[in-house]
């Protein structure tokens, strides 16, 4: 075989030197926020504050944790649902999520709040929220070549695609001036993109080879279910997380809550009615329940009415699962993308849905419904950008939704490519969806004993024993 | 066999029609209320709100979170315990808490809520906490008909749930203005008498013909504790969701903290004399300890004291327990009630138990004890209650127990009797408690290779390859 | 044999006469304190607090709730690992867990907080939170001793456990006026050496008489993962959950959060180097990502810096890592000290590290970088302390950690020579960790007829029916 799977080498210099940079560029760099460091309390003197509560900390640490939880237990064990991929599913989601969010502070830092006097950088709890966001991005892209590539490779994966986060998010949030609170366009889309992109380049034409690997067991389900659960029970902070303090955050987790729930009715509608007897599909009710959520990122902190969010998560729920039942196989056999979670109908498709909705929901928002100030604060209309119209920020809304297509798609055929190089210790397309390549197993052998009839286990045992003699 | 468990009619019939239901009703009636709104910047100069962090949001959305824990993952894996059920247990809890949340902020805006002037129901985060307590009671509800109901029966059960909720719970906080932050009457009593009165109607004489079905594995019952541990852990949170701000809310947190702690042990104690050699049972351990929560969802938020939790939690995990052992085969044998979960043990006694307390402590409050002030801030003695006595109060709170049952055991006879005709789908008696009815399950087939011995697994490979070829 | 497991007498006693004993001295003792007492509107009134929000249940009740499932899911699932042991290690868990928080509060209220005048000890959210602390040191202690000892050896080891918690905690926060607010030395300094000294104390020459138990299988150590990730996320709300209001809670998050992400990297390094063609071991994920946390429970309030926190991580994952591949077989062979989950390495020495780690950057820490009121703050700089230097607070800071490690050795020999009477029902050599001798296990026949062939399945079936007839 060409594949050669052995990553001691790779694996350990890789997590090393990397973490060694990270080290150096936070020393050189990152510095805490003035409501973090031990200055704060003259911070307060000198600012009239006259509370601790009124540190930022107070306002974002609950729905900062809820973030975390979905970044690693949410995401990581979403992709459990392998019956033989448990501990690449979570492990390396932990792994690169852990090195993505150090990167993340520096490139989104380098790029939204460089400090021009001192050339620092001053991180507090929103910083640590953005981090986590731009990990979201490339664990979402993890999903589309989920038990196809090794460690290394998802390192670099992420190296690039936090680099490419940072510079479309600047380019959306900062240059086109975009809301996109809860990332539909700048996590969703580009994440799911970037991630088909890659899976693109890496076709893998005899991946039928490991199929006894690619379904499900029954408790692999069960676990995946806990991700699931997490992700949907913790998306309204998602959404909500860096809104507006006050009516912002409040609008935005209402939004989120009630276009989830439409989602699962309608995700089960169209499951019970894909199967024969109208059975339900743990791959729908697992994915395309989250559906709503994603396409809430960007409208969600508008104000698009409990109504409206209900309408988004009624049609998301839709699309989303028929897109596992007709597009995914299309995307495969015609497009020869292979999507192991089917990020596509998750991701990239509700995030899709979520940009053009937030476009449409900023071109039709009024006065009479935000209040003057309340469209000012809503869309940030202050600066350069005080005398913008809604229907202008529509148009760059919509205009913010195609950068993070085409950073996605150009992104990861770029990296993809580099991806290709024979050299990152990935699997034989019959090893794809095994830990066995990347981890120590457990010996099984044990665990049926449970199943031997007692006889049978009483001379095993006995067996033992005398090994143990 | 006249069990016919096709539901690709009806199913996806409901789900449709009852999301569009709602995309209706919500349209027409839901708003967001000031607090949410896009206005809330000039609410908050009118009212002299200096702060956001004043804004109701951030009182309780931890809290929010916490619960809605508790109803998705709490609930749902609590359920998991059968051996081939873990699918219905999880997917068809969170429909039917995803419909039940939606339909529970009409029902309860209607009751509560609803603007005479403007005829809208102005909803933010303490709405969206009230629909998820709804939809517990119905989840509760749930347990007792576990595995025996097909998910159209489920959602059925939920509508008319809710809608019984709202109007009892009018009854008791509205109209009896009787107290019940964590709903030990309003939810637990209610929900626990609901669902035995519907598995009353619905009992199965040949249930035993699953039978083998019915017990646990090693695995679900772990997958269970992740249920009981996540509703143990935030039970302080479902007490104190709704509580009054400042020492309402740390008050409940702390009692119903100790009160769930002193049921583990006595939990444990029960269980452990009830088994040959002291072993315990899982049963016990996942269910009778939260039972101290459960009774404390009245008293949680009154000055009940420490010790006074502790007393609770105490005698419930024996009851709690002695229930499992004595009450449910009795009243499955008797009194021919299916009860799968145990929900009278874990709910309807110890709710019946908090009402008990709760009007025992509301009787016996004083003056000395809660201060003139925090007196009528605790028992809301304003308005058209302001001359009412704690005495009274104390009968207030019986007669709210009281309602509490009615409505469930009358409520759940009737809803039980719907569901009898034969056009839901529900399961053959050999059928019960599997999720191949509704599911589309994974083929298992790869699972045990692991338990195949080497050479056997090689030659498997070997059938595999050839396959592929 | 001598070992007799029968606890159907001791463990109800124990759990009932401590329970009563709980009752009764939080009856004399323990009462709400200011902030959760119904007095407390007249507290704001004389105190001129205009807000609830203001109430310290809102600095803290997200980390409390936090650190509580850290304290009942994170260790108790992070346990699970062994194949046979996951009712134990959870059920155990949440026994121990639930008797230790209601002593704490007792022990730690006696110590800390008794009121001289009217000799109560008034609690609060904090009091809870310290009790979590508190029982945090005994679980970890539970982690050495795992699968070897009955549950009424825990619940002894608890009892004492607690105890010398609250004396070693008075002498190093109060007599040394040291911080250690996430308590690398407090807690899991004291924790690990009181696990490691029991275990020594009870050695079991012949333990690889349950060899076959003691390894893991696959879905145990995804269970693992549960506990792992819970502990690893939530660790920012366990080091700043009691430091101070502001910024103090502030960067302890953000270091610790920081600390924890480099571990990982390190840790999978070494993981990877360890193992032949560079595979993962589970171990090593599941604990020692861990290690950066742990290490950094003193400095996190400290204004350490990010990179600072960075190099901390960077060196736990090494050295916790290394220490289960080579200083964990040298402890057992040469010291006889049998650590099940490898406490040694992932709290005893991290802890350790943290300590100094303290200290150092305690004498190091000056007014330029904290601020002259910050440094007063942060050292908590009043009273009898005002004079005190960082350099003196650095040599306070290395005795606590003494203090620490002298409680835990001698505290566990102590306990251990207890807990070797023969009168507490624990497990012989060949069955120890196994869930068998204290549990009632579910019947595992059925769960394998998956696996049967659909003839014999179905033949199968019939003689069920057969003996239902």
């Amino acid at each position: 075989m060409l594949f050669n799977t052995n990553i001691r080498l790779t694996l350990p210099v890789v997590c090393f030197v990397w973490q060694i940079a990270m080290i150096i560029l936070f020393g050189v760099f990152i510095r805490y926020d003035e409501e973090s460091d031990a200055h704060w309390v003259e911070t307060k003197a000198h600012d009239n504050i006259t509370s601790d509560i009124e540190n930022d900390f107070y306002f974002r640490y609950p729905s900062f944790q809820d973030v975390h939880v979905m970044i690693f237990v949410g995401f990581g064990f979403l992709m459990t649902f392998l019956k033989r991929y448990s501990f690449g599913a979570v492990g390396f989601n932990f792994l690169i999520a852990s090195f993505g969010l150090q990167w993340a502070l520096l490139m989104q830092g380098w790029f939204h709040s460089l400090d021009p006097q001192t050339g620092k950088i001053f991180i507090g709890i929103e910083s640590l929220i953005n981090a986590d966001f731009c990990v979201a991005g490339c664990l979402i892209a993890y999903g589309a070549v989920l038990g196809k590539v090794s460690p290394v490779q998802l390192l670099v994966m992420t190296l690039f695609g936090v680099t490419l986060f940072a510079v479309e998010e600047y380019i959306i949030l900062n240059l086109l001036h975009a809301r996109d609170a809860g990332g539909s366009m700048v996590i969703h889309t580009f994440g799911g993109y970037y991630g088909l992109s890659i899976s693109r380049v890496l076709y893998r034409p005899n991946l039928h080879q490991s199929k006894r690997m690619q379904g499900s067991v029954y408790h692999s389900d069960t676990f995946a279910m806990i991700g699931t659960l997490f992700l949907w029970m913790f998306w309204p902070s998602f959404n909500s997380a860096i809104t507006d303090h006050g009516d912002g955050q409040h609008r935005a987790v209402i939004n989120t809550y009630l276009g989830l729930a439409s989602t699962v009715l309608t995700t089960v509608a169209i499951s019970s009615l894909s199967q024969k007897t109208g059975k339900l599909d743990m791959v729908h009710i697992q994915n395309s329940t989250l559906a709503g959520g994603v396409a809430l990122g960007t409208a969600a902190e508008f104000m698009i009415s409990p109504y409206g969010a209900l309408i988004v998560g009624f049609f998301c729920g839709i699309i989303s699962t028929m897109g596992y039942i007709f597009i995914s196989p299309f995307l495969e056999k015609t497009l020869k993308i292979q999507d192991t979670c089917g990020i596509h109908n998750l991701h990239a498709m509700p995030g899709v849905i979520g940009g053009i909705v937030g476009a449409i929901t900023a071109a039709a928002a009024s006065e009479s419904v935000y209040g003057k100030q309340g469209l000012i604060n809503t869309f940030d209309f202050t600066g350069d950008f005080k005398d913008r119209t809604v229907l202008t920020q529509g148009g760059y809304q919509a205009a913010g939704m195609c950068v993070s297509i085409v950073f996605g798609v150009v992104g990861g055929a770029i990296v993809g490519s580099i991806l290709k190089l024979p050299i990152w210790g990935d699997p034989a397309d019959q090893n794809c969806f095994d830990d066995e390549v990347y981890w120590e197993l457990p010996d099984e052998e044990e665990e049926h004993q449970g199943s031997i009839p007692p006889i049978l286990e009483y001379n095993n045992h006995m067996i033992h024993k005398q090994q143990d003699l």
